[in-house]
């Protein structure tokens, strides 16, 4: 099954690649543009069988860094998208 | 409102972090992990009504380097996400 994991910086971590991002769409013309927050998005292939334990494992040994990350698992056959 | 932005390497262009998560996954005992593969994911804060082609000039000016990159536009709050 395909699982897709996003990292997100938790909340106070300073995000110095959004507020890049947030300057370089003012300096090219673009106006609302509030906060922009970077994280990553890992698609990985595993076997039907894993277990939610053995994930979560997988996320917190090497995918996220818990101390300033955050993580979540999406499961797109799960929820239909 | 809030956006999500994904930003995916094309299939066929050689995505070194996501081997080297498969490689590490590996060693750490995990098995049955087939392919991973890394992308960006860009939350982004913009006016109520910010237009299409705004956004779509956003992605292709700034947010993903279209010669190696897909992208797209995830709008939460009308997916009902």
């Amino acid at each position: 099954m395909k699982l897709r994991i996003v990292v997100t910086l938790k909340n106070g971590v300073l995000d110095p690649q959004g507020k890049a991002i947030e300057h370089a769409l003012a300096s090219l013309g673009f106006s609302g543009v509030g906060e922009a927050r970077v994280g990553k998005l890992i698609e990985l292939e595993v076997a039907d069988g894993t277990s939610d334990a053995d994930i979560d494992a997988m996320c917190q040994k090497l995918l996220a860094n818990t101390v300033i990350e955050n993580y979540r698992v999406e499961r797109p056959e799960v929820s239909g998208q």
